[in-house]
């Protein structure tokens, strides 16, 4: 059964918004911007057909209360709400008091958002579906000496990390039984503050492996692929460059992987677009997963490049109730894409957020560029928010001419008023593990000094 | 034998320019600009590594001055030059002067650029590759009896073109014999002031056709096409809007108009990338060679859209001697593209000529959008030149969402200071005919008035 939509309401800011605004125009809807107060004079605020402010800058009063956006989104006529990534896209609550208030939620059912959402739940069903998993606690350890037993079981190093985490945050390793027992109180308040729960599980800590992920997209009876992400270069878990595809996988292993990421979407009958991270030791060609993010991706637009498929356009099309548009052989993978994130921090002070009024804005343009960003001449970066200011993608029929697209990009592109992240890319395209693709998870901190020095 | 080049000379101006030196740049390559005084503070000179000035603004003191360019490319150290479209372009002794000087024209050779430059003679060259023409005169009509004879042959209406033409400047049509005696002797004197050659040659009126086109590379022993464009949205024979692939070809047309444009290519042992245009009469399935360009066009994008692949930069590659670095099997059409051509001028005052200083430019972006431009705030289109202000080209799966693309970008795009023709490319995509994809070269001037109401 479907049920179309005309009017979608987004429930985000910055470039996610714009990015959402561009795909609802092209399918002809109307769209209306729900934002904060400091939001309400952005691009995302401009192009909109619509605002509704939700509330007072800080995300606790508008981005993040559930009731201030449905009764936003009742009021701006939308049929659906597009959650966008971070805030409430994999709030289970907010799925389903959308779904109470009759409104669509552009994502899966509050039920595989909840099941998602509990990573030592989401483990179990990896399992059942057949995807390997990082040996560790079967669900929640509840105690210090629960979490030591395990801990045995599966080997030091270990992680502990919060049951209701996600995106890198809330994670602790520990090498022995004594520095379990030293981390665990304070990571379990880390997680209650940070996500309302201060259930933890306990993994195995792979310290030398890459971060791939798997982009799906799924009708509830169906799903499919569109082929793999590297997204190891990453600072503080925070991830800073990905690509598509990866560079440390072989086809084998691809196959392998992505054939695993769509038994676990059909296993659970996932409707919408997600992405299912795993860990990959390329000395074994071993995969782990390790968790599924139930919405769009920050780094969605190399999977975009590479498949030529429009995620945020489907992510609506799905939405209404309608059968996926594409059979898995209409994914063919064509080139190689890469994004750099262009944050409004300064690398060479521990990338201290960089707030300020931007100006003189130069975006790069040409062959195989793509700019997705919500800045502009005047804008002020808000402090109350993260210091995204946009995304620089770029694609050639090859990794090595990728990035020397990116290159070119990255030396058109020119803010001022803020610093950015811009030298750091250019240096980090430079660096040997980088240009050579054979970077792991640990390699940014292992490096980012001596990547630094060149910059500063 | 190849012959590196390291440091490119750029013999040209706007958006052109700028595409060149992001080519070169992402080979590695040094760039000089070479332009007039009027040209020296535009964003092409900001961005090449240097810039040499050819003097005064009129092109025939400095981009049509075969020496001033010559000069200054070996004052500069540039091994190469790369003409872009236009200006000396397609002037075979300008080619001929930087082989004689010890550099590289990045395009095909001396004979070559002569032999396709006169279109009396290219027209018998196709023939000979087996390549359908247009029936007309076998070569240049000496007098306007000599016209009339030939008209008597091919039936009426005729056009006469200036053997030494192109891009469908010099054209007259003809009715009847009188009215061929009439228009001769301005055609004439026409052709003389604008190629410096009065030479006239006649061809079969086709009314309604479209305007089709193949881009093609070849590195003198085997040569490759890159599928087709379809150009027919033109007023006064200056293309408005084109688009890759054609709407109006079927697979089966398709295979033979471009395996004929590579059998041309290949007797011609020519060298660099080209495009071969052609007649096709929809309701035959006939094409007719009209004429090669050899050089980039400006349409050149759409292509590189669907097939990925970067025509600048073969260009640069097939110029130092290296083989063609992809085989037919490797081009593959993806989606469908479409450019609109943003010229600083008013549709809706006859297209007069709007010139001004730029200002709050905003360029479309996201996903599957690129804009090729030189504009920037504060910069003042010069009276001199051409009026193209860029390019927005929209890329998506198939041409219906390839055109609410380009309908978004459309929108997105903004430029004070000066009129465009934004909004009439709006409204043409809005248009039954473009919409559907049924216009031939006719469509355009017989609709205009019609397009036009809608924006006044």
């Amino acid at each position: 059964m479907t049920r179309a939509i005309r009017k979608v309401f987004i429930a985000n800011r910055g470039e996610i918004a714009v990015r959402i605004i561009r795909a609802a125009r092209e399918l002809g809807l109307q769209t209306v911007l729900g934002c904060s107060e400091a939001d309400a004079d952005s691009l995302a605020a401009r192009m909109a057909d619509g605002v509704e402010v939700l509330g007072p800058a800080p995300a606790a009063k508008s981005y993040l209360d559930t009731r201030a956006v449905v009764d936003a989104a009742l009021r701006s006529g939308a049929d659906a709400v597009h959650p966008g990534y971070g805030f409430l896209s994999e709030n289970a609550a907010f799925a389903q008091a959308l779904k109470d208030a009759g409104l669509i939620f552009v994502g899966p059912s509050p039920e595989t958002i909840s099941l998602m959402g509990d990573k030592a739940a989401a483990r179990a069903c990896a399992r059942r579906a057949g995807v390997p998993t990082v040996p560790g606690s079967d669900g929640v350890v509840e105690h210090v000496g629960e979490a030591q037993r395990e801990a045995l079981k599966v080997g030091y190093p270990v992680m502990l990390k919060a049951a209701a985490g996600g995106g890198g945050r809330g994670i602790r390793v520990a090498q022995d039984a004594d520095e379990l027992a030293a981390e665990f109180d304070k990571a379990t308040r880390e997680a209650e503050s940070a996500f309302g729960y201060g259930g933890l599980y306990l993994e195995r800590f792979v310290g030398r492996a890459h971060h791939v992920e798997v982009q799906i997209m799924g009708d509830g009876v169906r799903a499919i692929h569109l082929y793999d992400r590297e997204c190891s270069l990453q600072r503080r878990r925070q991830k800073l460059m990905e690509e598509a595809p990866s560079p440390s996988l072989d086809d084998e292993v691809r196959g392998r992987l992505c054939a695993s990421a769509v038994a676990l979407a059909e296993s659970v009958g996932y409707v919408g677009v997600g992405t299912i991270e795993y860990l990959f030791d390329a000395t074994t060609s071993e995969f782990f997963f390790i968790e599924m993010n139930t919405r769009v991706q920050v780094e969605h637009p190399v999977t975009e490049m590479v498949t030529g498929i429009d995620i945020v356009r489907e992510s609506l099309r799905l939405a209404t109730g309608e059968a996926l548009g594409f059979a898995q052989e209409d994914i063919v993978l064509r080139g190689a894409a890469i994004e750099c994130r262009i944050n409004a921090e300064d690398p060479v002070r521990n990338f201290m957020p960089s707030p300020g009024v931007i100006g003189n804005v130069r975006l790069p343009g040409g062959p195989g560029v793509r700019t997705d960003t919500h800045i502009f001449d005047g804008y002020r970066v808000p402090p109350f928010y993260d210091s995204l200011l946009g995304k620089v993608i770029a694609w050639d029929v090859n990794r090595d001419a990728a990035i020397s697209r990116m290159k070119r990009a990255l030396t058109e592109l020119h803010v001022d008023g803020v610093k950015t992240t811009r030298a750091l890319h250019l240096a980090l395209l430079d660096d040997p593990g980088v240009a050579a693709g054979v970077y792991e998870t640990s390699y940014l901190e292992e490096n980012i000094e001596r990547i630094i020095q060149a910059i500063a």
